[in-house]
């Protein structure tokens, strides 16, 4: 007889039916020998007003919750719900990853953590020096934060929404003064991509809803890396032009992974299999008819 | 890749926390390769009033449940927060048994199907033109009704509580107007004893907090079947004295195996393996110490 801890874990946020987190915990604990379920909590489904997450909140632990997943527009208001915060989160402001534990419920943000894996692993030895980010929202802050923790020494923020990139760059700033972190406007990407080593695009466009490039593709040098956050598709249009002119790139395939092989470590004390999970993901996206284009070799290696 | 539906399942009630209907229900699951989770959310351990029973089974249908169990003190406060109510557990007024389906909230009662089920696996054959039952609780009002679905002609309910003895009696005689069904104070259960084919015993005693019998041992024929429903310990003190003077038992182990099978039928749509869910519970049931006494062989064979 299996013993082990049946686990219960859900998605609280707007629209996440589609999400493909839930399957992919599900295959790797099926992987491991675990009993878990996962389950989406759409709030928009529901008809529940996400203000209402401390009552979701509430209710998922009674009803026998081990943890939940938090995402958009829940990863700031779940934090004056919680016990205790995880330092990373703490100081980013923002939680994906809640532990109903015997002693409190602690947030972690394993968006952070899981861009941090998926860049070192995606793209090893690539220079920091410099990076361009494009979008400063709730992802593109985390990103951040991972990139600056990664040591990257300068790091420009792009956004159409001037106010938006400032307060983003200057929180950044505060919390790590080592490095220097400055705006652009996007009239300004070609003189500061011209210094830069990287480019990582944080905005939504690309995704099936948003088609087209976040910038004039005569923008990408060789020499420049690329990392997208889009996932759906796998093969955005930023990327395939990025390859077409020879840049090293990073999918937001594997971001997405390494989120949730951080959240799954963290829900079950094991450390899930990354290449297992990459499978299984990769699986899901071709499956679910959300990919129109090849899959990413890089994250198909 | 596993792709059939991961089952979430929930028992209702106050003190539910020991209950062996979860683990037994996962290992059957467990068994047929399904990914199930069942857990017990104990109102008590909870602290929420069992007359919030609406707001609990709202949330536990929001928050992703199939289903749930509902027990003490809930299975009747449930029915008006259900949508539809299978016929023997609207005649019956007692719904142990909640679906959430897409077409709304149905209930269900095993404890009577799962009776009836024990009884006739347990004690083929049996006579029941007869029977006598101790005990007119909620327990004691679906073994009576499964009884008489069975066929008992005449059912004589003893209680220390003669209101309570009468009241089931009335609402049974209403619901099956074909069986005589009379009551007898606990002074006369040598009178009515004498003409029974068989003894149904539906009170707490025995149980491992209420040890003791329930009548005079003295009065068991060995011509009489005596069927316990209580089932921790598994062999009781009535059942102990029953075979010792010959009597054919049935044990309450076999109606908690029965309940949940019928439930498990019901939740997933697939049959389980009465057999291996029996030896489940035997295996449950003599390490979670609660059993001081031999397993009863009749229920182990």
């Amino acid at each position: 007889m299996n013993d082990s801890h049946p686990y219960l874990v859900g998605l609280i946020g707007t629209g996440v039916l589609p999400s493909l987190t839930p399957p992919m915990h599900m295959a790797e604990a099926r992987a491991l020998g675990l009993t878990y379920v996962y389950r989406p909590l759409d709030l928009t489904a529901l008809g529940i007003d996400p203000a209402r997450i401390g009552e979701v909140l509430a209710w998922a632990e009674r009803l026998g919750y081990d943890a939940v997943n938090v995402t958009h527009p829940c990863k700031q208001s779940v934090l004056a719900h919680l016990d205790r915060i995880d330092p990373v989160a703490a100081a980013l402001g923002a939680v994906n990853t809640v532990l109903f534990t015997p002693t409190g419920r602690v947030g972690h943000n394993t968006d952070t953590t899981g861009f941090a894996a998926a860049f070192t692993d995606g793209l090893p030895d690539a220079e920091t020096r410099h990076v361009v980010q494009l979008g400063a929202g709730g992802a593109g802050s985390a990103v951040a934060d991972a990139l600056l923790r990664l040591g990257t020494a300068r790091l420009s923020i792009v956004d159409l929404d001037a106010a938006r990139a400032r307060a983003l760059a200057d929180d950044l700033a505060t919390r790590h003064p080592l490095a220097l972190v400055d705006t652009a406007a996007p009239a300004d990407l070609a003189t500061v991509l011209a210094t830069a080593d990287g480019l990582v695009h944080c905005t939504p466009v690309g995704m099936a809803e948003h088609p087209g490039l976040p910038l004039d593709a005569g923008l990408l040098r060789p020499e420049l890396w690329v990392a997208d956050i889009v996932y759906r598709p796998l093969d955005t249009e930023l990327l395939v032009a990025a390859r077409e002119r020879g840049c090293r790139t990073l999918s937001g395939g594997r971001m997405a992974v390494h989120q949730a092989v951080d959240a799954f470590a963290l829900i079950t004390g094991t450390r899930p299999d990354p290449d297992r999970m990459t499978a299984h993901f990769l699986d899901l996206v071709t499956s679910d008819g959300a990919l129109d284009r090849p899959v990413d070799p890089a994250l198909a290696r």
